[in-house]
């Protein structure tokens, strides 16, 4: 495939861009006052509004013929059949088989099957816990990294309750974080899930086997730590080996890649602690949002513009990094999650037949809830020299407590939306320093400091609830938002063969600290840094 | 003053870059075998090495010319000696003095007059727990925004363990934080620690009046809710109308800005947890630092160091953003105490003088963990179309506990300190595949995904251990360079104008929403929100 930068529909976005790049987003509402109209769309719960970025109707247009040219629709449908769209690795993309939709009916058999089995176990869980005559599981300790791990994590966060079993999330390789999940656990009543797609993931089967060691240390003799582990894996040979009973082992589909696979038995810690009924609206909301990205027409298909926006963000105006930013403490995950399923998916230089990309790809993520960013990063968003993009995710109604706290969060939300896209502009400042009574002299010294330029474009995603069916929705957004950007790339958004080679180097580093291999080889900084490593090592271990 | 990239240090960066662009890190290594011994700099515990970013040694002495050229140390002295750095303001920047720093002999006397106090009132608090005959408090709830909480949050999460009483933060305006904060809580038990320095920001105030509602709900009637409650201001009035008695309130100076004040009275939440004397080799850690930082020479000066690659990576070679990573779980904050020290107080396109910046000043600031990252956005790194630079954190030394996961961590971080500058390239790529079975036909077909550039400029800063001495010492070193890079740039680091705007608006979207004052006057887009989020509240408010 030769460079589509020369394609028909790219070389006209890029004239396009061109004569577009001078407005401001305020003039853009001046010449066309309807654009708040045809910005918004509303599908599966959600609202989108893309009014407040720098298009126009014809930028879309232009967009749309993007989408076409880069044949857009028969990829999502490829995915859709269950056929590979995961070219290195030769596989399908599932995903959607797990909420039911998708027309490889083999999958959705499968993963029905799937379905079935840990929600079973999920249910047997709960009874038990119900149960006066059997031990409560008080606590779960949900081990996982990456795609096993931040899933779950966001759900849990968002539709968690206080009432339920305290559970913990454990990632890290730093001993810390089980150490915190451990601290004042009873080990008969703690549940241990042991989340990887191949069961070799390192940080996760250490993890796993110091739980192990604390629980031979912990519990009364007659009891057999195998009891309290349960297993998520394809690798039910490595999970039985490690020594967990086949019936609690649960696959979840080799099609289904960690950052998608909330939705399978990753997600059996929040069927134990949300219930079935919650964890099946989660993926109904997702389903939903499947069924409009299948049929929708490109202009008014949510997943689809949100895609397109980023591309003329990114690709046309040169916007180096997108800011995420939800307006509810418990989406406080969302930006860790996002930053996984984007630039894991797209954060690569090679397109899909092996040559170079030629165009930028997934941009940086981060962000934070709001209001909190307010007052950390907003001062860069507002008045720094680079320009973010911006997806300010509303929530309206609260949970009914706070009205008054809930109403300031939700203002503060717009405000923000509108402040980083109209600004205040010099005449403007001037007018609300001298409201403030400054002397003219201190309006000509300040209002340079003051003056906010605006056009940051903003992407406004709200519901009335944050709740499982809009969570599966809005988490379905993405994900499709994300697979037709790898398709506007040219990218396999399936594969991270990135997160490889540093996993095969730490092999070689781990043995030179420990004095099991050699330190020469590496270059000299590396080399220092070993050695560092290794006497402080010693007297560690010296001081035990 | 005039643009300063025609200055005579600036073009000769600019010139140099030119010419080492093409350089690969690689390469750099073979030519000069000795940068890693010119590139590693050891002070207050902490060493820093930066011969992984693209850089000779005529680099570092070009830089240093530039920071000569911008006056580097008379303004470092400037703001040591108490004069009005914080122009816009006219305030001086004082932080220094709150760690016995300083030619500015008031200022040290007053840091130190407020220090005794408010390490008096937490030694009570730490005495009345451990006595018998008083009612113990069990739970510390700090209310903080932004600067207020971002510090104290960290250095909680860092140096904090288990047997603490349990202290929560409590940042945005959405109810679900403090009610996450409130719940189990025993009202006699808890004390609330209200941080806000003009005592009027809106998220504190309002979830301070919610903790006093809550109070005097659940108090038994002859307590005075009052009581329970800390204010940590320089607005004391407003802390005693809200109900606080005089003892129990704590200024910390003028001159102290939020981001800079965690070694203030603002860490009163601190000093009771950690206790004393932790708290003060937290002080020392940062005032070791200082120290370094006022008499080192430029090329063998850590923050000044830090802050000069960092503008290289920015300027002379145009990468966008920066990514910290931190291999330790208990930084897991680091990134988000970053984003705002850097964004909030160099992300501004204004010089000291009003006039435009010209030059791009605080990057887009990001991160996690290590090794949790590894598994989410390190794909990006290695394989992006975007550079970012990076800057690695290591503490070699674990608790002692679990010494070998603790020995993957730290082997983790060197290596992906080596692969990210060193990457793979085609031949080695195709070699390690052959290793691993693979046919020519597969060979030839993976080899581009699976080869990795590198050339990603890596700072990395190691210590022994992380407690108290080298925590306060590595927040030190970051102050610094963000002042650094502050005169570098010719900003202001030390205002946040950037922070107002939104907050103006917010004021009249919220009675917008509440019906208490008119939705004309906002844009389209603004008004459909403003109505959406008006209907979900109507019904809410009738649910209830």
């Amino acid at each position: 495939m030769s460079d589509f930068r020369k394609s028909k529909a790219w070389s006209a976005l890029a004239a396009h861009a061109k004569k577009l790049a001078p407005q401001h987003i305020k003039d853009l509402f001046t010449e066309d006052p309807d654009r708040s109209n045809w910005g918004t769309i509303t599908a599966a719960g959600l609202t989108l509004d893309i009014s407040k970025n720098r298009v126009t109707r014809q930028t879309i247009d232009l967009l749309s013929a993007l989408a076409t040219e880069r044949q857009v629709t028969v990829e999502r449908d490829r995915m859709y059949a269950g056929e590979q769209v995961n070219g290195t690795e030769a596989r399908a993309a599932l995903h959607m088989a797990l909420r039911g939709e998708g027309a490889a009916g083999a999958a959705i058999t499968q993963a029905s099957e799937a379905k079935a089995r840990f929600l079973d176990f999920a249910r047997r869980i709960n009874a038990d816990n119900s149960s006066q005559s059997h031990k409560h599981i008080d606590r779960i300790i949900h081990i996982g990294i990456g795609g096993s791990d931040l899933g779950p994590r966001l759900v849990q966060a968002t539709l968690g309750t206080a009432d339920q079993a305290q559970v913990h999330f454990v990632a890290n390789i730093d001993p810390h974080e089980l150490n915190v999940a451990l601290d004042g656990a009873d080990p008969a009543a703690t549940l241990f899930i042991v989340v990887s797609k191949s069961f070799t993931t390192q940080e996760t089967v250490e993890n796993a086997k110091s739980a192990k060691a604390w629980l031979e240390a912990n519990l009364p003799a007659a009891q057999n730590a195998n009891n309290q582990f349960v297993a998520v894996t394809e690798n039910t040979k490595a999970a039985a080996s490690f020594g967990i009973t086949p019936g609690r082992i649960f696959p979840f589909g080799d099609g289904v890649g960690g950052r998608f696979s909330v939705w399978s038995s990753v997600g059996l810690t929040l069927a134990i602690t949300l219930g079935e009924d919650a964890f099946k609206e989660f993926l109904s909301g997702a389903a939903e949002m499947d069924r409009h990205f299948l049929v929708s027409p490109l202009e008014r298909n949510l997943p689809v513009l949100l895609a397109l926006v980023g591309v003329w963000n990114r690709n046309f105006l040169g916007i180096g990094s997108h800011a995420v930013l939800p307006y509810s403490q418990r989406l406080a995950l969302l930006p860790s999650y996002l930053q996984q399923l984007e630039m894991e998916s797209n954060g690569k230089s090679v397109r899909r037949n092996a040559e170079p990309a030629n165009v930028e790809t997934a941009p940086a993520i981060w962000g934070a809830a709001g209001t909190t960013g307010q007052h950390a990063f907003y001062q860069w968003l507002h008045q720094g020299t680079d320009l973010a993009s911006c997806d300010i995710i509303l929530a309206f109604g609260g949970t009914g407590q706070n009205q008054h706290n809930q109403d300031i969060l939700v203002a503060n939300g717009i405000a923000q939306a509108e402040s980083l896209a109209f600004g205040r502009d010099r005449q403007a400042t001037e007018a609300a320093l001298a409201e403030e009574g400054l002397s003219e002299a201190e309006i000509t010294r300040l209002a340079p400091h003051r003056t906010f330029q605006g056009n940051r474009p903003v992407t406004v995603i709200s519901m009335d609830r944050l709740e499982p069916r809009t969570l599966g929705a809005l988490l379905a957004l993405y994900e499709h938002k994300v697979f037709t950007q790898g398709i506007l790339w040219d990218i396999n958004s399936f594969d991270q063969w990135g997160v490889e080679l540093g996993k095969n180097l730490a092999g070689g580093v781990l043995k030179a600290i420990t004095g099991d291999g050699p330190v020469e080889g590496f270059d000299p900084s590396t080399r220092r840094l070993i050695n560092a490593a290794r006497q402080t090592r010693t007297k560690t271990t010296r001081e035990d």
